[in-house]
């Protein structure tokens, strides 16, 4: 079951709960927004129900609070920025903002993230762009849920992409996606549910196909987008190996096997082959290629031509990237957002712990 | 039937095919090794199979055998090419060698092209970089073959990306995929022996899956990665629209079902939304990020890797992209390439009607 709470209450804790962990103000106050946008989006496994998840990780000391989140090394069109094993939702935006700042200059900004951890919605980083007339990427690595085609073995974690690019009167193209076939957490909602997985989601430990949703305890893996090999799943590898070796392979965090768990009842790899996690940001001027009114009347045009496209038997009709998610925001901004009886309890343990006001 | 002919072979009438049309010496041999290095890694659908296609579109007057091939805009770290009309295989190459240029003075460079055609295979231009200790990257629009998650119609090319990566003992990491299920070339080779394709590539005009072959025929569609919604296919969506608006829209070039055919018996499109068909390059210095030996060493890792992981039931061992294409181009260096009767037949016939020689 679900209950109905309002944004602001959920704001309210969450930003307590950053403040009483030791962030600054400035910092809570971000952790807090990037937090909520994915619960706004609809995108509920990204936003508080992670809270309790940060606050054990900052108890582990494997986060830390009032991190000096530094440029290590840069050129006019890119830098590497070291979070400080700060908040992945803190580092981030500033990573973001870094990209902005040198595309204002040099065209394209490009920023490496290491020793960083969980950012949220990649939605969020990328669409920071679209204000600034530019568009946005933003990638990061996870630990290993997901098996190479072939490959019994987990060594890619939901990798997730998000591209954000401006439009003049219609809203911005945001397409934001984990690069597997299927996200972790809606394998949750049918494990919760006792349900079959849909064939070509999940392996089992020998790498045949299964649809138990349990699968990955018993030491399955989720598969890359595509499936199988038949359908493309060495596509989705390959965009899941882009991800992990650009967000960090250049910045000098932890790849492959070697990212570190988000939950901090399991303890990272022994002998890491770099920092934290990594990310991936990048922010392009449109007027780095042509006016910027010009290419917006265009992409206006795209996605009006998208939008107008006959729908398919049974379908209302095509769906240009983001539109679901505004909808779910425009809706839960207004009537609040649904959350889960289990992340509920989750927060209102946190908010006796920490003596904290938790108006529902 | 396939017949194997010799590389010099080959490669000497296409060489004569593009100077008899008008092309420069330095064009010729240019455009020949883009188009044979397709045959080389095994992408025939992509190679000289296509070279009596280039000749028609050069005889419709849609191809430009003297091109200038012009920069109209640009900033540090990217630029704009106009094509003006020259074969995709010559003006490719130009464009990333700028991309190239860019990335030497600003650690990265992006260009944009329009007003080109059919380019090759995308991991040739993406592998560009790696002689430079350069990350490449390279996609391209194509015309519209695919439909969008819930669309009847089709609105996308194959729309490629490639990835290429350098490493240190390892040979480069090369992703080169078209952002659909199957390429259209496999659903040819189906089409040639009358079997009937799996369930997941192709759906029918009114947006039913089917696996009729010929389904594109009768006004069906290929699919986007993923297949269907429950699969992701709506990620495969995301995938071809971010290629065909970052080569098109950001150029100038057409995009969506405005891309002109590579048939030269269809017409383009009459009121053209821009120049051509559209490409998007990308360099990226390692060195701009960390030095250039500690990230192929850390490249050599992530490949070793996810080679010795233990395989699937059924399958041998783990690849890693552009194992498979390797491993085609150093047998057919030697030994040949195979071409299918039909080429062959459309081969002898250029050599026929130009009098050129052809030693098979």
């Amino acid at each position: 079951m679900d209950q109905i709470i309002g944004v602001e209450s959920l704001r309210s804790l969450t930003r307590s709960v950053f403040k009483h962990i030791g962030c600054s103000d400035e910092h809570a106050e971000l952790a807090t927004e990037v937090l909520l946008r994915a619960d706004l989006r609809g995108i509920d496994s990204h936003g508080i129900a992670r809270l309790s998840g940060y606050v054990r990780l900052w108890e582990a000391k494997r986060i830390n609070a009032t991190p000096d989140i530094r440029v290590v090394h840069e050129t006019p069109s890119t830098a590497v920025v070291d979070g400080d094993s700060g908040l992945g939702l803190v580092v981030g935006p500033r990573a973001m903002e870094i990209a902005i700042e040198k595309a204002r200059v040099a065209g394209t900004g490009w920023v490496a993230v290491r020793n960083s951890n969980h950012f949220g919605i990649a939605g969020y980083h990328a669409m920071m762009a679209l204000a600034h007339d530019m568009i946005g990427l933003a990638m990061t690595n996870a630990s290993p849920l997901v098996a190479p085609t072939f490959s019994t073995e987990r060594l890619l974690g939901t990798n997730p992409i998000a591209v954000a690019i401006p439009a003049n009167k219609e809203p911005a193209f945001v397409a934001d996606f984990a690069t597997t076939t299927a996200a972790n957490g809606k394998l949750e909602i049918l494990q919760r549910k006792g349900m079959p997985a849909p064939v070509g989601w999940i392996q089992d430990k020998d790498g045949d196909s299964t649809t138990d949703p349990h699968a990955l305890k018993g030491g399955g893996a989720l598969l890359p987008l595509g499936s199988d090999r038949d359908h493309g799943s060495h596509k989705g590898y390959c965009l899941g190996a882009w991800v992990d070796i650009f967000s960090a392979v250049l910045s000098g965090a932890n790849y492959g096997p070697w990212v570190p768990p988000f939950v901090a009842f399991l303890e990272p790899p022994s002998q890491p082959v770099g920092k934290g996690i990594g990310h991936f940001f990048g922010a392009m001027r449109v007027d780095a290629f042509r006016p910027a009114e010009e290419f917006k009347m265009h992409m206006d045009n795209w996605i009006g031509t998208f939008r107008r496209a006959t729908p398919a038997t049974g379908h209302d009709r095509v769906l240009i990237p983001g539109d679901p998610e505004r909808a779910t925001a425009a809706e839960r901004e207004t009537q609040g957002i649904p959350v889960n009886d289990k992340v509920l309890a989750d927060l209102k343990d946190l908010a006796d712990r920490f003596g904290l006001a938790f108006n529902q």
